[in-house]
């Protein structure tokens, strides 16, 4: 059972509009709309995916760290360790 | 006439990618998969989008840039302002 | 007593040189050098930061969240809130 | 002559606030300043040389790319593939 289980509706409904962002942006390459108006909707695609990374982050935080953290030793380690490479790579995205 | 459009077919293929990506995400999360594996996810979504801009961007300064440099005047200035923008927007989103 | 302390001389030895990077970067505007070496400059400073940034939180993870989630109730809440903030800012900078 | 020339004074000025707020940020950890005020601070002082970054750049644009533009051939596209690459670095920094 996972953290972000009781916000799966809305991040289903964030993750759907999202790819028909994406789609709309494959639409506007296609029709050769201008390039800036292409690149400020592929800027908030990229920030509306952003922000579903944060929110399920904060979710597995509040949910498997601090479980992890309860039982502790090894395994609070490990986690600690996992959550903090998922955030390196979220930073450097 | 587009800077991008002799890419375009490249453009929409890596568009369409993006669009299954996220598609796949909205799958997991509705699967309760694991945290860490979605967040893995949405960074390689993230950075193909990322990635996607910067192309693009690189073909507008080619084309619509160069050319009003070259037109001169307030054009030239406004297309870089315009250009300085959307690159803000990029590093910041 | 904090989370870094053991690493204390690491963080303030890279800290050091993150300062003298940007004593370094001004020299070089005021020598009028070129704009893309200085960007480059730049980018690597921005980058030891998060990095920094990066290291500062796991440990801050691994100690404060972790004691916090081992004490329970509200307080292991507002640790994990107040670190799913201060990502949210390092993400978004 | 570089174009960021006339607002030498104030970048040097931004950048020796930057440079003071890493010295800030190295005697809070000296301190065993609380972990997320460092992060706070470290933030600010990234966006604060990504916003001296974004300055640049546009200045660079709009003096470098620009006269290369107007010069026309392989220069021109030298330039815009050079200013290219540095934006890649920043948006991936």
């Amino acid at each position: 059972m996972h953290g972000y289980t009781e916000n799966k509706d809305d991040y289903l409904k964030r993750l759907r509009r999202i790819e028909g962002q994406v789609r709309g942006i494959a639409k506007m390459v296609e029709d050769d709309k201008y390039c800036i108006d292409i690149l400020t909707q592929v800027s908030a695609a990229t920030k509306a995916l952003q922000s579903v990374a944060l929110g399920l982050l904060e979710e597995h935080m509040g949910g498997c760290v601090v479980d992890a953290a309860r039982a502790g030793g090894a395994e609070a380690d490990a986690k600690v360790k996992e959550a903090s490479e998922a955030i390196a790579r979220l930073v450097r995205s």
